[in-house]
Order: C-alpha cells, then structure tokens, then sequence
C-alpha cells in the first residue's frame, strides 16, 4: 500500500482546522485537534464511533505508523512539514494531527447526575494548566469517576495541551464545562452530594473514618486552591499530609491531589 | 526602594548563563537556571543557604514582587525584555530568571542510603518527560522520601522545565543520577533494600498485606514502563489497580502513578 493512494491536504482545510488552536472555534465547531502519533493513536483507540474521527493529517513517512488506515481511509490527508507546522503551531506534532469531533454529552446531562450506589465525581474551580486538566482526565478516567465539572477559569480540557496529558481518554469519562461552579454544585448536593473540598488547610483525609456514597470532590487554582465562594458551601474539607519526615515543601501539584485523593477514595 | 540601586546585567552575562539551557553547560558549572517569579521565589524559600544563588536576573517592573531583595542585593541584576528572552529562550520566564548552584551531594552519597529504620526511595528508569520528573521530585519531597534515584535516559533533574515543575522542591530532597541502574539497585539490595517495580502487569497493590522497612520503588518509561534489565531483579511488581467501574484507559501519567504509590507506602 503505498501513499499515492491518499489524497494530499489543501490549503482550505489547513486554514480551517490550524484554528482550532483557538478555543473560540473548537466551541463553535465542536471539534477539537490532536497533535502527534501517540496522542492520535490513542485517541482513536477510545473513539465512541467511527464519526468522531473528523480528519486525519499526516506525513507520509508517518503512515506506516498510524492503525486503523483501512478503516479511516477516507478521511486520511497527506501535509508537508510546513502544513503540519502550520496545523500545529508546534514542533510537537511530529507529522500526525488528527481532527476530532467533542463529546456529545447525554440528553440527561442536567437531570440527575450519575444514578443510585457510589459515585465520586471530580469539579475544578480554576485549575489553569491544560497539563493537569488532561493528567486530571486521564486519573478521573482510570478510576471510573462519575464525571468531570469545569468551572470557570479552568484550562479548557480540549486544549492541544490538555489532549496530549490526556492520552486519549477524554472520551472515556462525563465531563462538561459550567459557568457557575458554585450553583452546579449546590444543585448536586440537591441531589444527594457531600461537597469535599481538597485544601492544604483541611482536616488530614485519614481522619474521616467513612465517606458519603455520593460525593463531588473539588480541585483548585494552582496557586490559590479553591475559591472562597466553594470553600463557604463545603462539606468537608481534605488535605492530603506530608510523609513523618516530610519537610517544607508548600503543596502537591494540583493533578497530583487529585490523583491521590481519587485513589484514596475509589480503592 | 528604587531600581537604580541594582546593577544591569552585562551581556558577558547573559551569554554564560544562557547556556545553561543546555545539560552539557549545567554539568560543567553545576549550576541550573530557574524560569519565572513563582519557580524563582519557590527556590529562594528552599535555598538550603545564601550560597545557592548565584545571579538573579530581574526585569524592573518585577523588583516590588520577588522577596528577599535586602539578603541577596549583591546578586540581583536588572534585564530588558530582550535579555529575558535570550536567557530563557521562552516567553514563560516573566522577567525573572535566577541562576543557582546544584544540590551538593553529601560524601556520605555512595556509602550506606539511609538510615536505621523505615526508608522509601525512588528510582526512576528512563522517564524521559521533564515535567514528570520535576513533579516527582516534589512529591517525593513532601513525603519525605529518603532519596531519589535517577537513570539513564530519565529527563535532566535541573532542566527548567523539570525545576519549573518541582516548585522549589529541589533543595529539600536527597537526588543523584546514576550510569547503571541495576547497578545501584542491587547495590542497595545489599543495603537492604527490597526493589519494588511499578508495573502495568504487576500485582494489584492493595494484595500485599505487608511492606518491607527497606525498599526502593521503581518507575518507569512513560510508553514502554520499566526495562528488562530492571524488572528481572525485582522483588515486587506493583499495579494500582481500576477502579470498580473503570473503562479502557491503558495507563496512568508516570508522576500520578508514582505519587499514588508513593502515597499510599507512606501514609
């Protein structure tokens, strides 16, 4: 099989797709872009269906590296160098930059959020790197989370950044952006949520002996932790503690408390 | 307090420590370059004495926001937009790079690793992103981890986007690199340390209903795990396993896995 059985790339969707760096029109087409092998292996691994798979930009010396050829033929387009520079803007995608459409979020969205027995679900509140909204993906995926709330300031999760820490498992998990973080959240505890709140001036999370079958544990600023607008509404309060001779460091990275708080709460 | 009681930056000045974006430079001169007013501030709350910085680089309108200005006056030098950019090669290093000596290794290094008593260390086999080693190193620092291991392949500790994502942490744990890995684990085998691998194909975790006082947790490549060489002398192989209703995700981030585990051996 050789390259000439695809067809080259042109100039319209160069320009086209090469915008979806931008988040304005990744929301306005419900697209998003994957840059390198492994990120677009990865994600075509996990794709619902075939459809979500827009288009697939590659060099032809990176063919021989792609799955799934026979399957997406129609939708694979040969680049240059220059074109996949100008997709990604980056020297990071190495050749392969893969258009994907968005989760297409379940009509029941908005009534009740996950169903009866356990549920842990995950909120930011203005987790700014796409690198730990996409590692945070990532864990929250692993552990079966309910799903993922992103409050306003936090880093787009379809960010090029966010995608690549993601390794393909933004469609493996619910998640959705809302604009009142404090509201989606009181409208869980209405349904039968506990508020937890991951803050460095919390309780140590080994002293609680039992933990709520429902339960939206809330992520914050990397700087700043979590508003003071959330922490008001919380629950509780958890702080993961250093080790005995654990010395001054300040804090974990953000996705690293999620991380571990996630384990701590679903092994 | 104005700017006109600090030097400006010479540009024999700039060019030297410009270099040391580069590995072969840092080695030569043991020092590293920190990028940014939070990763600088973080680093000069951590500096185990004054010694450890040898230059700050400040553009004017910074000065009111790094602190310790009085203790370090002799070694902070003003720089233009232009002179920030030619020492960072990025835009991220906000008009304040800081030049610092590397951690040095007390004689005691090669002797016995750790004391009497309960020691976790950490080693880590060719884990080739930046960001992940950093963010290892500053969990390990704040759980108190006896000491970090670093092997062939695995990213430059002091590269800056590793000293970026170790949030000043660098100074407050025990690390060196290492040219053999096996070598230095069976060294420490003989000290008494159990070799404990994390590993995709490892044991669930949660099955061991005992740990070792002594042991050191491997981790690994983050697309191919840890090497044979290694994995054939471990004693352990560890997994953290799904949780209960976990989808297809195939792995972990290596710094989220090694956190987790880290976590859950020290707490």
């Amino acid at each position: 099989m050789t390259s000439s059985f695809f067809r080259q790339a042109s100039k319209s969707q160069i320009r086209r797709f090469a915008k979806l760096q931008l988040k304005k029109y990744r929301d306005k087409e419900s697209l998003f872009l994957a840059e390198g092998l492994r990120t677009v292996t990865e994600l075509l691994n996990h794709v619902p269906d075939e459809s979500y798979l827009t288009t697939l930009f590659i060099e032809p010396e990176q063919l021989c590296r792609i799955p799934y050829k026979d399957r997406f033929r129609e939708k694979i387009f040969l680049i240059d160098h220059e074109q996949g520079y100008r997709l990604s803007g980056t020297s990071t995608a190495q050749g392969v930059v893969g258009i994907f459409s968005q989760q297409r979020i379940p009509e029941t969205r908005n009534t009740s959020f996950g169903k009866a027995g356990k549920s842990l679900a995950v909120a930011l509140d203005d987790v700014q790197d796409p690198g730990n909204v996409g590692t945070i993906v990532r864990t929250a995926a692993w552990f079966g989370i309910s799903g993922l709330i992103c409050g306003p300031g936090t880093a787009d999760r379809y960010n090029p950044k966010a995608v690549r820490a993601g390794a393909g498992s933004i469609f493996c998990l619910r998640h959705y952006g809302v604009d009142d973080l404090r509201e989606e959240l009181e409208r869980m505890r209405r349904g039968g949520y506990e508020i937890c709140c991951s803050s460095l001036q919390g309780t140590d999370f080994r002293d609680y002996d039992s933990w709520p079958e429902k339960m939206v544990l809330v992520i914050g600023n990397e700087a700043n932790g979590i508003g003071q607008e959330i922490l008001k509404i919380a629950d509780r309060r958890v702080t993961i503690p250093h080790g005995k001779t654990g010395p001054e460091v300040e804090s974990l990275n953000a996705a690293v408390s999620a991380s571990i708080l996630m384990a701590m709460l679903t092994l």
